[in-house]
């Protein structure tokens, strides 16, 4: 099953994604958001809402981010041994960890977001894994258990303020560079997030291209890693790390531009499309 | 004017600090939490409620952090000359900026837990800027109106896994880390946040003791370059980084264990304190 949130005459709220359309869920439960929906816990025993006619055609709405508001959005870095190689830098035995905020994200067909003050401006298409559980200390091994589903994530990175210092964060939170979509697809239909398969496409040209068995850090690891510092909470984003391919380290490097359109799709998931805007 | 979030009889509220004790905003406004209070913008006229008698003393409440709920917690690293020189790090152009998650976040008074994971729990103490209004871009000759108030805060620090990779996230976000508090003097009480006195005290011993016009990138230039980056909305906090004297780079190290007590004194502002549980 497919989850999304939107925006339709008006007000935000999500819904069921259907072949047809959208359900707007938002006026026929009393939860306000998918992540309130999805702390209820029970995503998968719903069958009598997808029976419902849809609302909306998918162009009469505006999509938002897959959860526009998450506690946390905790980034991987160097987590494939292709990107790690042509960054330069070597593998860590833990992972390699960072924020996003929720202000720097937005939805499937959004504008994503070149700022003035950078001419690097790169691509990053990832697979984001949504927690569906509180949870804390949860052992690999029951890991998938606290996962409502999956999405693709372009962790569109600025990469002169990503390199400003030793810390990433800087570059990877500017405002309109996290298109985050372009659905959740529930955890039932993915039963191994390791099989897989990513693609990100430049105006239509591949740049990037992986299995995710690739990873170094698996799903499991990483909500074991994270969920030993705090309790991940229903909605919490983690968005596993890059393949290699990034534009910055290609020859002569590749960065997006005004009226560029970058496409992250996943295999059972879906396209994440999204048009590049420069501020002026 | 002073600030805090407050849990009292069962219910989480906010409210004003006097002398004798805290009025309850949550009982007698429509607003939920001093976040949104704040986003009202116009803290320093509220005469009318400073003449209503305490509703509570402060042995009668549990403090919150000052904001429990901040969209963004953004922490700086190496912002005083003596701590970059004790790390045997290189200053850089630019501030280092790092996230902290607002459920790692404790109030005064609140047990800091040292986690199971760790022997290596360091203090760091450090003044909070809390934003009161949404803002973007915003020149550092303005950037003070920009901010309600200050706070004092320990960004407490498990430094292994601070290290586990060169990213400092996951030992600056553990779960009961990061006391924030007693409460917010308003800014029209502090016009010139780079004339304050701050010390670290451990068991009453002094550990770090500065004063803030030693930052490197002062509170203005944090401004200015954080809302470069996104809009800063209200509540949101700049944790301004930590002076020398921290464990990890004494010799011998000293690091914090069950029993011990850790208070943050910044002058103007208050002491905020905390006793070290270790999980068990």
């Amino acid at each position: 099953m497919k989850f999304c949130s939107f925006k339709a005459k008006g007000r935000e709220s999500f819904g069921i994604v259907k072949d047809s359309g959208i359900v707007d869920l938002g006026k026929r439960t009393h939860f306000c958001s998918l992540k309130d929906f999805i702390a209820m816990g029970d995503l998968v025993n719903i069958d009598a809402l997808t029976k419902i006619p849809s609302d909306y055609a998918f162009d009469e709405v505006e999509h938002l981010p897959v959860i526009p508001n998450p506690d946390k959005i905790i980034c991987v870095g160097l987590n494939y041994h292709d990107h790690i190689s042509e960054t330069g830098r070597e593998e860590t035995p833990n992972p390699v960890l960072f924020a996003r905020f929720s202000g720097s994200q937005i939805g499937h067909n959004a504008n994503l977001i070149k700022p003035l003050e950078s001419d690097k401006f790169d691509y990053e298409g990832e697979l984001a894994v949504i927690i569906g559980k509180e949870c804390r200390r949860v052992p690999e091994e029951k890991a998938l258990d606290v996962v409502a589903g999956y999405a693709c994530y372009n962790d569109a990175s600025v990469r002169d303020w990503q390199k400003h210092t030793h810390q990433f964060m800087p570059g990877k939170t500017f405002y309109g560079t996290g298109p985050f979509g372009p659905w959740m697809v529930t955890s039932d239909e993915i039963p191994d997030p390791s099989k897989l398969y990513l693609q990100t496409r430049l105006n239509g040209e591949v740049m990037q291209d992986t299995t995710t068995n690739l990873m170094i850090a698996s799903v499991q690891r990483l909500i074991a890693y994270c969920s030993t510092i705090l309790p991940l909470l229903p909605g919490d984003v983690i968005v596993s790390g890059t393949p290699g391919g990034v534009g910055a380290r290609r020859n002569p490097p590749v960065f997006m531009k005004e009226g560029d359109v970058c496409e992250i799709e996943i295999s059972g998931i879906g396209i994440l499309k999204n048009r590049v805007i420069s501020e002026k």
